[in-house]
Protein backbone atom coordinates (compact mmCIF):
# COMPACT_ATOMS: atom_id res chain seq x y z
CA UNK A 1 0.00 0.00 0.00
CA UNK A 2 1.45 3.31 -1.12
CA UNK A 3 2.13 5.64 2.32
CA UNK A 4 -0.48 9.28 2.57
CA UNK A 5 1.61 12.34 3.65
CA UNK A 6 -0.46 14.50 5.85
CA UNK A 7 0.48 18.53 6.52
CA UNK A 8 -0.94 20.11 9.05
CA UNK A 9 -1.04 23.69 8.93
CA UNK A 10 -2.53 26.50 11.23
CA UNK A 11 -4.83 28.65 10.01
CA UNK A 12 -4.20 30.93 12.44
CA UNK A 13 -1.56 31.61 11.12
CA UNK A 14 -2.58 31.80 7.67
CA UNK A 15 -0.57 28.96 6.64
CA UNK A 16 -2.82 27.04 4.33
CA UNK A 17 -1.37 28.86 1.17
CA UNK A 18 2.04 27.60 2.12
CA UNK A 19 0.59 24.03 3.05
CA UNK A 20 -1.21 23.84 -0.32
CA UNK A 21 1.94 24.53 -1.88
CA UNK A 22 4.16 22.05 -0.51
CA UNK A 23 1.45 19.68 -0.97
CA UNK A 24 1.45 20.37 -4.59
CA UNK A 25 5.37 20.06 -4.56
CA UNK A 26 5.25 16.64 -3.03
CA UNK A 27 2.63 15.45 -5.28
CA UNK A 28 4.20 16.32 -8.27
CA UNK A 29 7.57 14.48 -7.01
CA UNK A 30 5.98 11.44 -5.86
CA UNK A 31 2.98 11.51 -8.18
CA UNK A 32 3.39 7.35 -8.48
CA UNK A 33 4.99 6.75 -4.69
CA UNK A 34 1.99 8.30 -2.70
CA UNK A 35 -1.77 7.88 -2.18
CA UNK A 36 -1.88 11.12 -1.68
CA UNK A 37 -1.43 14.39 0.04
CA UNK A 38 -4.06 15.37 2.71
CA UNK A 39 -3.83 19.05 3.89
CA UNK A 40 -5.62 18.87 7.77
CA UNK A 41 -6.32 22.59 9.36
CA UNK A 42 -5.42 22.81 12.93
CA UNK A 43 -4.44 26.17 15.43
CA UNK A 44 -1.67 27.21 17.50
CA UNK A 45 1.16 27.81 15.65
CA UNK A 46 1.48 24.08 13.83
CA UNK A 47 3.29 22.42 10.78
CA UNK A 48 3.80 19.66 10.90
CA UNK A 49 4.45 16.81 8.24
CA UNK A 50 3.76 13.26 8.38
CA UNK A 51 3.96 10.25 6.43
CA UNK A 52 1.06 8.00 7.70
CA UNK A 53 1.67 7.67 11.42
CA UNK A 54 5.06 8.94 11.29
CA UNK A 55 6.14 12.68 11.80
CA UNK A 56 8.76 13.31 9.38
CA UNK A 57 8.87 17.51 10.05
CA UNK A 58 7.63 20.24 13.03
CA UNK A 59 7.67 23.75 13.05
CA UNK A 60 7.57 23.42 16.64
CA UNK A 61 10.30 21.70 17.04
CA UNK A 62 12.48 22.97 13.83
CA UNK A 63 11.73 26.83 14.27
CA UNK A 64 11.40 27.16 10.74
CA UNK A 65 9.63 26.00 7.80
CA UNK A 66 10.91 22.62 5.39
CA UNK A 67 12.58 23.89 2.33
CA UNK A 68 11.07 22.08 -0.76
CA UNK A 69 14.37 19.98 -1.74
CA UNK A 70 14.76 19.03 2.39
CA UNK A 71 11.35 18.10 2.69
CA UNK A 72 11.49 15.72 -0.99
CA UNK A 73 14.75 13.93 0.42
CA UNK A 74 13.55 13.48 3.83
CA UNK A 75 10.36 11.70 2.09
CA UNK A 76 12.44 10.00 -0.47
CA UNK A 77 14.92 8.59 2.10
CA UNK A 78 11.65 6.73 3.72
CA UNK A 79 9.50 5.44 1.23
CA UNK A 80 11.69 5.21 -1.96
CA UNK A 81 15.57 5.22 -1.17
CA UNK A 82 16.45 4.05 -4.48
CA UNK A 83 14.53 7.46 -6.32
CA UNK A 84 16.71 10.05 -8.23
CA UNK A 85 15.16 13.49 -6.74
CA UNK A 86 16.06 15.24 -10.69
CA UNK A 87 19.05 18.00 -10.52
CA UNK A 88 16.15 20.19 -8.89
CA UNK A 89 16.42 18.45 -5.69
CA UNK A 90 19.03 16.53 -4.94
CA UNK A 91 21.76 18.70 -3.46
CA UNK A 92 21.38 20.53 -0.51
CA UNK B 1 -16.15 13.32 13.27
CA UNK B 2 -15.70 15.48 11.03
CA UNK B 3 -15.82 14.84 7.09
CA UNK B 4 -13.04 14.08 4.93
CA UNK B 5 -13.09 15.49 1.57
CA UNK B 6 -10.87 13.77 -1.52
CA UNK B 7 -10.28 15.01 -4.91
CA UNK B 8 -8.81 12.61 -7.47
CA UNK B 9 -7.22 13.79 -10.23
CA UNK B 10 -5.52 12.91 -13.26
CA UNK B 11 -2.15 13.08 -13.32
CA UNK B 12 -1.72 12.70 -17.13
CA UNK B 13 -4.15 15.16 -17.63
CA UNK B 14 -1.74 17.62 -15.69
CA UNK B 15 -5.09 18.55 -13.13
CA UNK B 16 -3.05 19.00 -10.29
CA UNK B 17 -2.66 22.66 -10.44
CA UNK B 18 -7.00 23.01 -10.78
CA UNK B 19 -7.06 20.11 -7.81
CA UNK B 20 -4.67 21.70 -5.82
CA UNK B 21 -6.65 25.29 -6.25
CA UNK B 22 -9.88 23.71 -5.50
CA UNK B 23 -8.83 21.74 -2.61
CA UNK B 24 -7.37 25.21 -0.79
CA UNK B 25 -11.07 26.98 -1.80
CA UNK B 26 -12.76 24.51 0.25
CA UNK B 27 -10.22 24.56 3.01
CA UNK B 28 -10.76 28.31 3.43
CA UNK B 29 -14.54 28.32 3.19
CA UNK B 30 -14.76 24.92 5.40
CA UNK B 31 -12.01 25.40 7.91
CA UNK B 32 -13.79 24.40 10.82
CA UNK B 33 -16.16 22.01 9.49
CA UNK B 34 -14.22 19.04 7.77
CA UNK B 35 -11.31 17.37 8.55
CA UNK B 36 -8.78 18.33 5.64
CA UNK B 37 -8.58 17.93 1.85
CA UNK B 38 -7.00 14.70 0.62
CA UNK B 39 -5.33 15.09 -2.91
CA UNK B 40 -5.09 11.88 -4.87
CA UNK B 41 -3.53 11.32 -7.48
CA UNK B 42 -5.15 9.04 -11.09
CA UNK B 43 -5.64 8.70 -14.01
CA UNK B 44 -7.62 8.15 -17.72
CA UNK B 45 -9.28 11.76 -17.06
CA UNK B 46 -10.61 11.29 -13.56
CA UNK B 47 -11.45 14.37 -11.47
CA UNK B 48 -14.25 13.31 -8.71
CA UNK B 49 -14.51 14.89 -5.41
CA UNK B 50 -16.04 12.72 -2.20
CA UNK B 51 -17.01 13.42 0.88
CA UNK B 52 -15.45 10.46 2.59
CA UNK B 53 -17.44 7.20 0.94
CA UNK B 54 -19.88 9.77 -1.07
CA UNK B 55 -18.98 10.41 -4.77
CA UNK B 56 -20.20 14.46 -4.98
CA UNK B 57 -18.97 15.15 -8.75
CA UNK B 58 -17.62 13.54 -11.29
CA UNK B 59 -15.66 15.01 -14.71
CA UNK B 60 -17.03 11.57 -16.21
CA UNK B 61 -20.45 12.12 -15.69
CA UNK B 62 -20.62 15.57 -15.82
CA UNK B 63 -18.25 16.29 -18.49
CA UNK B 64 -16.70 19.89 -17.08
CA UNK B 65 -15.54 21.02 -13.91
CA UNK B 66 -17.54 21.95 -11.11
CA UNK B 67 -17.12 25.84 -9.93
CA UNK B 68 -16.01 26.50 -6.49
CA UNK B 69 -19.56 28.25 -5.94
CA UNK B 70 -21.60 24.97 -7.06
CA UNK B 71 -19.41 22.46 -5.44
CA UNK B 72 -19.04 24.65 -2.29
CA UNK B 73 -23.10 24.53 -1.65
CA UNK B 74 -22.77 20.92 -2.72
CA UNK B 75 -20.38 19.91 0.16
CA UNK B 76 -22.24 22.58 2.75
CA UNK B 77 -25.49 20.71 1.87
CA UNK B 78 -24.06 18.09 2.85
CA UNK B 79 -22.07 18.69 5.90
CA UNK B 80 -23.04 22.08 7.02
CA UNK B 81 -27.06 22.89 6.10
CA UNK B 82 -27.25 26.01 8.33
CA UNK B 83 -24.00 27.41 7.19
CA UNK B 84 -24.41 30.61 5.09
CA UNK B 85 -21.44 30.68 2.24
CA UNK B 86 -21.47 34.51 2.44
CA UNK B 87 -21.98 36.50 -0.50
CA UNK B 88 -19.14 35.19 -2.90
CA UNK B 89 -20.49 32.07 -2.73
CA UNK B 90 -24.37 31.97 -2.06
CA UNK B 91 -26.40 32.66 -5.12
CA UNK B 92 -25.52 30.53 -8.28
Amino acid sequence: MKPEITIIYCTQCKWLLRAGWMAQELLQTFETEIAGVKLQPGTGGIYEVWIDAEQVFSFKTSRRFPQPKELKRLIRDIIAPEKDLGHNDRGI
